[in-house]
């Protein structure tokens, strides 16, 4: 026995950064929405990920309603340190941007806070269904089929569809007419998690003949690290010793600061690609998020991407219940692309820099230390990343 | 019969920028220097070249008392315009870099002034020499051998050489352990140089799906265009109609700028390359200018950086003569190189940025574009663009 059809205004295919950002903007803007998500409430919320929020997007989190936890937990950083050739350097971007910084504030932690505001708002979230299915999308009564947790085949009539079901999901394929680009790195990361206090108030990326290297952090308690590795590189192959040996070599320089260790609890493997969708649309479907666009994780721009797409998206969205007019939604691949080339050009631009390139010759190699030689000393080179780090200004 | 052995302090082995520069500023100090040129003096006068000099380069002509021609014949660019994607940017470098602009004087033309003062100093300047050769490099009496201009066999004894012989030159070959790091770019420029008056007050670079174009001046009333061509094509393929069809596709945007066609009189085909040699100096030899780097034209350092190696170089000849310290001349290569590589990066970004590579994906392509687009409206990025293009400072 089926459930009877049911209805929203827009239907949102996945509960990530994306899709339950947009869900709370359509919420204050008085727009229903129904979220649904293949994955469990605990699988969601318990996926380990990196956060490093742009000034714009915490200061959205915070008009949303959204930010006490993260005012209370997350790291306020004013700039990164960036080694090569044996020196460091710091960037000091509250200086150079005029007061801009980024917050470390990891997303599943950002998950967590919009998912209990989204349930709390009495907003619609489903966990766990399956077999979801777009159809109608040329129509003006698109419709969202699936399985509920509970095994009931149910029918969702929306006015509009949102596909924010990540770089692996189907949404995508339903954009006829798209362009894809894609840009696979020939290295990847190799991430530990350290039970170990901080070593380092703020990021500091290194480039060293050996390979980059990254100091992160978690919590006061947990640090995240990274060494530049081959793209598909078993975990196998790095043994602790290996791993302290290589982050001692590549983040330690003259200048006596030295790295803590601790005991690694976690190691994985991540792979570096440069991917974008063009187009964003098709008919009365939009994608966002991971869906449309991959950055390599240099310069942390994913979540803040998928953010930017969300508030693109509840423009248009707002713009056309509020007046009738869909002009904003038909600029909608326009308005995000622009943006999202920007943010694709810079994490393209930070990978290169930073990592060793063995496709790369030797004047190559030499191009991206002058690279780095130029951007630590000239003001104007200096805020031209601190600018695209701390994120670009949405439109 | 040959000639008695003679004796200077410097002897340098080129008349081209950085030697005449360098045979400037050591007469200015009182140092005396002769110059050895395999040219005739109409050779080195009438090889017509481009010349942008940076802000720094023309202050220095100015000191030296070389500049009375430049002021009056000179043009000065307050910026230059970028095209692409069918709109034109236009980069304020004066109000970008408090001031700085750049002056469009053609290279032979610094070359009269210079060996005209230089005649007029009665410093020594042997033109259409043969058989330079390098000698006892690493004592303190290091000698030059040649054939005089009408064919006598002589010997200069020197303190120093400078070897300043140009990419094809000989000294650069008596630099032992040196690197030598090369580019070589996919593409090349067809240039011609047209009867005609300026179309613009300032140089238009385009980037466009056919292929870059360049739009300079040489006088008010030659004019000198560039396209984007093969590296190796003929000038034959080339007729006059095709090179007008493709500057104004290339050059001409939506904004009603037209360009004013002329007599083609010259055309000629220029590969691209970049090249660094890795150290500069071996013993009492030093090289400099062209000798010991090539920038792709894009940016026009060349020029600028054969002078700034000058001043290094009379520098470090300057406190060994006053003092007896050798310590400036021993860090000759290191000071030179890190401003060099700096310029090269610049030249090659340019050169990237702008043409079009059939090497490079799609996703590449996409993100030159967003570059530009970055570029034309970031001030941070701008001003990073203009302090290159005027010439960042000498340390």
């Amino acid at each position: 026995m089926s459930t009877p059809p049911r209805r929203t205004q827009v239907g949102i295919i996945g509960a990530g950064p994306a899709g339950l950002f947009l869900a709370h903007l359509l919420h204050r803007q008085g727009i229903k929405s129904v979220i649904l998500e293949t994955r469990t409430r605990e699988e969601v919320e318990g996926t380990i990920r990196a956060g490093v929020l742009e000034q714009w997007t915490v200061d959205l989190m915070q008009d949303l309603g959204l930010g006490e936890r993260m005012r209370r937990e997350g790291h306020f950083h004013r700039g990164i340190t960036l080694r090569f050739a044996g020196e460091s350097h710091h960037l000091d971007f509250e200086d150079l941007t005029g007061g801009k910084r980024v917050t470390v504030y990891p997303q599943h932690e950002v998950l967590k806070d919009l998912v209990a505001a989204r349930l709390a708002d009495g907003g619609e979230l489903h966990f766990g269904v399956r077999d979801v299915g777009l159809h109608d999308l040329t129509t003006d009564r698109p419709r969202l089929t699936y399985t509920t947790r509970d095994g009931e085949p149910q029918v969702l009539h929306c006015d509009f569809i949102a596909g924010v079901d990540g770089s692996q999901g189907l949404s995508r394929q339903s954009i006829e007419g798209r362009t894809e680009y894609g840009h696979l790195y020939p290295f990847g990361w190799l991430g530990i998690l350290v039970e170990a206090p901080p070593s380092h108030h703020e990021l500091i990326y290194a480039r060293h003949e050996r390979g980059f290297a990254l100091l992160s952090t978690r919590s006061p308690e947990i640090q995240r690290l990274y060494i530049q590795c081959g793209p598909t590189d078993d975990v196998a192959e790095y043994p602790d010793e290996r791993i302290w040996s290589e982050l001692h070599r590549r983040l330690e320089t003259v200048d006596g600061w030295t790295l803590t260790e601790g005991r690694i609890f976690q190691k994985g493997v991540i792979g570096m690609r440069s991917f974008v969708c063009d187009r964003m649309q098709h008919g009365r479907l939009f994608i966002a998020g991971d869906a449309a666009h991959i950055v390599p994780p240099t310069g942390a721009k994913g979540l803040n991407l998928a953010v930017a797409d969300a508030v693109y998206l509840s423009r248009g969205l707002d713009c056309f219940y509020r007046t009738g007019r869909q002009d904003g939604l038909d600029r909608y691949t326009e308005t995000c692309l622009r943006r999202i080339w920007k943010a694709e050009r810079f994490s393209w631009y930070m990978t290169t820099l930073l990592h060793t390139n063995p496709a790369e010759s030797p004047f190559e190699h030499r191009i991206r230390l002058a690279d780095l030689d130029y951007v630590v000393h000239s003001r104007a080179a200096a805020t031209a990343l601190a600018e695209n780090y701390v994120g670009l200004p949405l439109d």
